[in-house]
């Protein structure tokens, strides 16, 4: 079953993969690796989670910005490898979350997307994580997550 | 000399390898390189070492956090590896300190851990370091450390 | 056109690589890749941008501080490899700047140093990017610069 299709089951779909936001790349291949610049939760360019969770938003709130943050993840990675096929398994995932004073569960709210990313991917999708809380994040997310994937091929080599 | 001996001349033990807070592994290799979840200071469990420093905690209590945050890191690799024979080099640390506003020495807290890889682990205890502080961390964690190894052998191969 | 006359239209020069603040290294190779240790804008030893973007620092500021830390990367990386031949491509740029509450603007102050690669090495300047906000940098720096790049050749070997 593929990704796209895993995702319809949750009643979810890919997002166009946001452009960045700067002179950068959103994904670039190197040593096995791809690396996929830090998305956050947009949907057609529109940020949809702004604030602190524990303050402006709910825990609950804060795990739909990280499942958003984590599709749009889902999306480079697709954009760069033209499908999941080269997609060997993601490998780490560093998931900022923007926090008031005294929420200490970004664990909680990363789970959102960890479990987003199994359920799409399989068994590509597991992966080691890292939880940390930002006193804030770009342009206000809510959530930011920063990703290093495993593929076959390398630069300029299509899919297989 | 193995590096439980020379943990043993240091009056330390590894302890056994946390558990994941969520749906991710605790380490995974690709690309010949171990990437390791990120560790905190617990102890069976149990978190040792809460809050920031230069408030909560001292600068020594962080650092006594930054070593058993260290002493779990290893015990991820021992884990993962079977040991540490397959073990090249550590390669990347990052070190994330919960801070007080106004304290500035995550450095000195970090070189605990950065003198324990080196102690434990001799030259394969070599390592590259980034220092940031946290408003806060998970479950009100002191110290966390997000560290990159290299391994020789691929996923699936046993210890060489 | 090499990278210091490059660097020279702009005015600019490569600093000194900055010395670790503690018991680790500049830089480290593994799996083909440079793994670069967290770099602040410091010049000859000392730091020329204190305090957070949004409060004691400006949004150009804050960009100079970027640029900086940006050449202490190219100075890491051409310390480490002997000059700029064996670099493929940088890979992942980490932009953590040190933001007052309220200052959302962290892709505007890391663009300094994104434009710095591109203008500096070229095609191989290409890079993905994190922008995160930290409470403070260890030092009080303004920016830290955490950069992974690509390299052709392993440890031990020559320019080639």
């Amino acid at each position: 079953m593929n990704v796209e299709t895993r995702l319809a089951r949750l009643g979810l779909k890919l997002p166009t993969a946001p452009q960045p936001a700067g002179m950068y790349r959103p994904a670039l291949l190197a040593g096995g690796l791809l690396f996929i610049s830090g998305q956050i939760p947009l949907l057609e360019g529109e940020l949809k989670y702004a604030g602190r969770v524990g303050a402006e938003l709910s825990e609950a709130e804060g795990g739909e910005a990280a499942r958003l943050a984590a599709l749009n993840v889902l999306a480079q990675i697709k954009a760069e490898l033209s499908g999941f096929d080269r997609l060997v398994s993601l490998v780490r995932i560093e998931g900022h979350v923007a926090s008031a004073p005294g929420f200490f569960y970004q664990t909680r709210v990363l789970d959102y997307a960890s479990n987003l990313f199994v359920e799409a991917l399989g068994e590509k999708g597991a992966h080691t994580r890292s939880a940390l809380a930002a006193p804030q994040l770009p342009l206000n997310a809510a959530i930011e997550l920063v990703v290093t994937a495993e593929v076959v091929g390398g630069r300029g080599q299509g899919p297989d």
